[in-house]
């Protein structure tokens, strides 16, 4: 059994939890929380929530810590300190700063003599993936990366500061025509607002000026000016009713060419469409957790990405079982 | 440079040439052929032509040989042999003899200190690792596999079998209702018939009884039998026309629930849409050949398949790169 503790429980705590539940060779041993443990109740039957301040009395009890906290603050700091003493995962998700993330928890698992796998999940994680795969293939092409439809938890939050609004929900979604000038192999150039929409559901105080909050979201520099946006006013109930859900997806294109003259042209595409984003990052850290731990029994120490893990070791399987029934 | 010789040069060999072209870190270095090698001609310049048996002459000039026979005859017998003298890739496709296959190429390599990569291309290949990936995270759900729309060899071959024909294609086609179903997340149970439907264009030989092969066509016990299957008859100059390429793709979806009461559910799709089946075949395989190089520089001997390999050996980038641009 691989034994794992979650250190942060939020949506994607829970549903590193869930995730848990369907692997066989998974065993949850504890939840670490900055809450007040008593205040946090978990699903799982038999497991003890702690402060986060306990985890370092339990590294005889964890194979892998599974890290759930936020990329602004909490990984960069979390990640390095926890891979002194633990195989640890997270969902790194800021790009631009994922170069120095990989450093520090490198630095720490070389010391250490543990495993830290950073940035899982699906973007980066699995869209990462192919990339890469799609791009060794069809070397002379071109990569589109398509988000939605779903909701995305900054837009949300930038709608919710406007004044006079009460709730909101925003939702990324691709353009239909993007997605079809992509695959049809013509290699477009798309701008920013030719990619995406982005569309807003907005719950206002009573007596607010609708134009004025329409027209503040809709020129909001970085969020919304180079969309197009479509904002509309619903009632807190059908907001509750209809947009409760956090469903994410997208789409990773390669089209590219081959032939002693560049006379064929291929489509890769890869899509996930998904009722809950929480739900299937956490699915895809807890395999992740699995090569974790194997690697670590391997005494292959250090900082990895999605990039240097072999497919093999996501897998409960055997290498025979998987030869045999999925190549 | 990675140094590549060609085992072989029908359709896949001739990609597998036009593949190294496009990467900057490969150099084509020889071609073998059971043919007067006088009698083959190659796309590129100032390489030559050798008959297979000198191959052994040239172990110390070739990194990777690349195999690119069938795999009823030529590949299982090839595969072993070349193994104990070369590093090797090839795309052996014959689903229910690769543990047979790899069994042989690992003994020879583990013996001769060479890198063996089998059955790549995209099935088995890049499906095959989307069955795999997608099936880690999402271990309650179902894979699908459709393929095409695709010019099926096989079928095409039986076709040209029968009685009264002259030429014949045969495309297998996915049955949209059938996607759209696994699309939905319902998770049905497909039948073969459900899944594709197969379309030949046949040329038939003057004063034919066409109503008797559209028959035979159509009643062939494994071939057609179990499909609905339409039979078009052409002219010989349309065939030339309109079906002249080798088109093929397909799609590898799998829809999974999560969530602690299996509440959400989530579809992963992955599909190809090619317009040379064997550029993009071998495009897949010389992306391996890079990593099979990689591997053998690290000592690491024997048979592997796509599973066993991290995606970050098949890039021309460092870490530090695809990290930095592709995560």
């Amino acid at each position: 059994m691989i034994r794992v503790g979650i250190y942060g429980y939020g949506n994607l705590g829970r549903g590193i939890e869930c995730a848990i539940k369907q692997n066989p060779d998974m065993e949850l041993v504890a939840v670490f929380t900055r809450r007040e443990p008593s205040s946090v109740k978990i699903l799982t039957e038999g497991v003890s929530v702690y402060k986060t301040e306990e985890a370092l009395n339990m590294t005889d009890k964890i194979d892998v810590m599974i890290l759930c906290g936020g990329s602004a603050k909490d990984l960069p700091v979390q990640t390095p300190y926890l891979a002194k003493y633990f195989n640890v995962v997270d969902s790194f998700d800021t790009h631009a700063k994922i170069p120095e993330h990989f450093a520090n928890v490198d630095k720490s698992c070389k010391e250490s003599h543990k495993v830290g796998i950073i940035s899982c999940g699906w973007d980066p994680g699995m869209f990462s993936l192919n990339r890469l795969y799609a791009s060794c293939i069809l070397p002379e092409g071109k990569d589109y990366t398509f988000w939605g439809k779903g909701v995305s938890q900054g837009h949300s939050d930038a709608i919710r500061r406007v004044d006079g609004v009460k709730n909101g929900k925003q939702y990324t979604i691709p353009v239909d025509k993007a997605l079809d000038a992509v695959r049809s192999g013509v290699n477009p150039e798309l701008t920013t607002r030719e990619k995406h929409i982005r569309e807003c559901f907005v719950v206002s105080e009573d007596g607010a000026d609708l134009e004025r909050i329409e027209k503040e979201i809709k020129e909001m520099p970085n969020y919304f000016a180079d969309y197009d946006t479509t904002v509309h006013f619903i009632s807190e109930e059908e907001l509750i009713r209809d947009h409760s859900g956090i469903p994410h997806g997208g789409f990773v294109i390669r089209s590219g060419k081959t032939g002693w003259d560049k006379e064929n042209n291929h489509i890769i595409e890869y899509s996930l469409k998904l009722d809950s984003n929480p739900e299937f990052t956490a699915s895809a850290i807890v395999a992740y957790a699995r090569a974790c731990a194997r690697l670590a029994g391997e005494g292959q120490y250090g900082a990895k990405t999605v990039f240097d893990i072999a497919p093999s070791y996501l897998s409960l399987l055997s290498g025979e079982e998987i030869r045999k029934n999925m190549l």
